[in-house]
């Protein structure tokens, strides 16, 4: 039996990003967001690696990038960036991607959130969310936030909220792309080779 | 009980590396390496987090940025910063960084290398590392390497070698910040909670 059933699809989110004191800002897509995510997207099977801006520039930066790995000069110089860089998309908002998600699945996605808080209500354990993967056909988006974290205005559109990320510290101010990679490692590793 | 028992460090190795067709090279320090393997050391509890170059100009650069964010502007913009900046130190080469933890603990540490191929002999598998961490109290040295991964000559140094991580595909190029994340929570990740 295949693992996962569903296909899965996780988002870095520009805005709307809670900035320390507790605003709403967009922040900047940063090159290396983009690199990092897409590898583990290919690793880790995602369908699509959605970068969220409302920002047109900061999109079409997203479109120079990936199409340098996967048409441009990029595919002679690194070719397995290429496998990654396939799945990278760009979008204006949150609702645009999982309205694309939506028409091309025919079922509305489950938004699962991330947050270096506990959010309280919600809650899905990772056993839990693994277990939906392994029995379930509806297709999944993770959301992770850049900056203090996805804007609270946010938490009507998410259906379930993963715990925080911790170690045996009570430090946990981990960067997006640590807490991206060890949340897909949690959710879908193979933990036992 | 304490989990672990015993101290850990981790390396980001500079040199000396694997490019892409197999021969050794020095790769380039970069800041956000700094900052996200500073992250995982405060998150994980490491002991320290050293970045190995012979290139003097470059472990200046390690120190200064750390400085930075220990006793200058940066801890007033993000106090968080400073407690994996702690964390931060630059060595010359591999064997320095085991020298310097003999000293310390009067006892040498058990390196555990990591790798994106199965290096087939010295295997242990994250169970039997997390094991260890949870019996016995001779410190570990993890080291990972940049560019195309830990060139051969460090493995009649290496006691042990980690298995390459997989998701559910055959694609395993990983960034590093990545591999040393979902390394980290592998072996002290608070899975359960």
């Amino acid at each position: 039996m295949s693992f996962p059933r569903a296909p899965i699809s996780f988002t870095l989110v520009h805005y709307p990003i809670r900035n320390k004191v507790g605003e709403d800002i967009a922040t900047a897509v940063t090159n290396l967001d983009i690199h990092d995510g897409s590898r583990l997207a290919a690793t880790y099977g995602m369908e699509h690696y959605f970068l969220v801006t409302p920002i047109e520039e900061q999109r079409s930066l997203v479109c120079r990038i990936r199409d340098h790995w996967i048409t441009g000069p990029g595919t002679k110089r690194n070719p397995q960036r290429q496998e990654g860089m396939k799945r990278v998309e760009h979008a204006n908002s949150v609702e645009d991607v999982s309205e694309f998600l939506t028409k091309k699945h025919n079922v509305r996605p489950l938004l699962v959130g991330t947050s270096a808080k506990a959010t309280g209500e919600q809650a899905v354990t990772y056993e839990g969310l693994r277990q939906h993967l392994a029995e379930k056909d509806q297709p999944i988006l993770l959301l992770f936030g850049t900056g203090w974290g996805l804007s609270p205005s946010l938490h009507n559109t998410i259906d379930l909220f993963l715990p925080p990320i911790w170690g045996p510290t009570d430090y946990n101010h981990l960067s997006v792309r640590a807490a991206m990679a060890i949340t897909l490692d949690r959710l879908l590793g193979r933990h036992g080779s």
